[in-house]
C-alpha cells in the first residue's frame, strides 16, 4: 500500500510518499516539492505542476491520495489561486483512477497529534517520530503533506481493521 | 481569427466561440454548455470538463481565449470549488498553448454595454444585437461565455488598430 500526500501550493506543491512496512507501521518512500516558481504566469505553473505530479504518480504507483482541503482562508485572492492549483491535482488523481480523499489541516491536526490545536513545529516534530526519521523533513510543504499522507495511511489502517 | 469564451462553473461550464467576419464584425461560430452535473463527485466532474474543453478546441482550433476571472464572491466554499474548475480550463488551454485572457464580471461588463453596472439582461441584449441573433442565446452560463469573447475580441481588434 502506497499513499501520495499532496498539500497544494500556488508555487510550491509539497509531496509526501509513505508505504506500510511488514510491522505495519508507516514508512517514508519520499518527499520533496514541486516548485513552479521559475514558471512565470498562472497558466505555465499549473501545466508544470500537471507534468510533475503525473511523472511522479507514474514513478512511484500509489493507490491512494490525499490531498489538504482549504475550508477558509483569510486572504480570498490566495484561497482561489491555491484551488486553482488544487483543481488541477484533483484532475491529475482522477485521471489515474486513484482514490483521493481530502483533509482539512485541523483533521490532519487532530489525527496526527490527537490535538486539533497543534502547532506545525509538533505536527513536524510528530511526522518526524511517526516515521522514524533523524530529522524534521524540509521544506514545510513537505512535511505537510507527509502529514496528510500520514493521516490518510492511519484511517486506512482503521478501516482495514473494522473490516477485518 | 476565432475567440473561445468561457464561463466557468462546478457542474456548469458556458462555453462560446466567435470570429471576425470579412466586414471585421464579430460572427457567431457556436455556443453552449458542458454540463457535468450527472457525474457525481469533484474528481469526475473535473475530469469530464478536462475532455470536453480538450474536444472543444480540437474541433474549432480557436487561437485566443478568454475566461471569466473571479475576485470576490460572497460564498467562499462556491469560490474555491469554481476556482478548481478554472484551473483546470487554464492548464487545458495552457496545453494548447494558446494565449489566455482574463476578464472580471465589471470588464465584461464595461466593455460589452461600456457601463459597469449593466444588469444581466443588458448584457445578453447585448450579446444577441452584437452577434445579430434572433434570440438571447440559452442558457445565461452560455450567453456569458459569448459577452466574454465579444469582450476580448473587441480588444484584439483595437490592438490591432493601434499597431497598425
Amino acid at each position: 500500500m502506497i499513499v501520495l500526500g499532496v498539500d497544494p501550493g500556488i508555487a510550491v506543491t509539497g509531496y509526501g510518499l509513505i508505504t506500510l512496512n511488514q510491522l505495519n507501521e508507516p514508512e517514508l518512500i519520499t518527499y520533496g516539492i514541486i516548485n513552479s516558481t521559475a514558471e512565470g504566469d498562472t497558466s505555465s505553473r499549473l501545466v508544470y505542476l500537471y507534468r510533475a505530479l503525473t511523472d511522479l504518480i507514474n514513478e512511484y504507483n500509489p493507490q491512494y491520495c490525499a490531498v489538504e482541503k482549504l475550508f477558509f482562508q483569510k486572504n480570498h485572492k490566495t484561497a482561489m489561486a491555491v484551488s486553482e492549483a488544487r483543481g488541477v491535482i484533483t484532475l491529475c488523481i482522477a485521471q489515474h483512477s486513484l482514490p483521493l480523499a481530502e483533509y482539512t489541516p485541523n483533521a490532519v491536526k487532530q489525527a496526527v497529534t490527537s490535538y486539533g490545536n497543534a502547532s506545525k513545529s509538533q505536527i513536524q516534530e510528530m511526522v518526524k517520530i511517526s516515521l522514524r526519521l533523524e530529522e524534521i523533513p524540509k521544506p514545510d510543504d513537505a512535511a505537510d503533506a507527509l502529514a496528510i499522507a500520514l493521516c490518510h495511511i492511519g484511517y486506512l489502517q482503521m478501516q482495514r481493521l473494522i473490516e477485518d
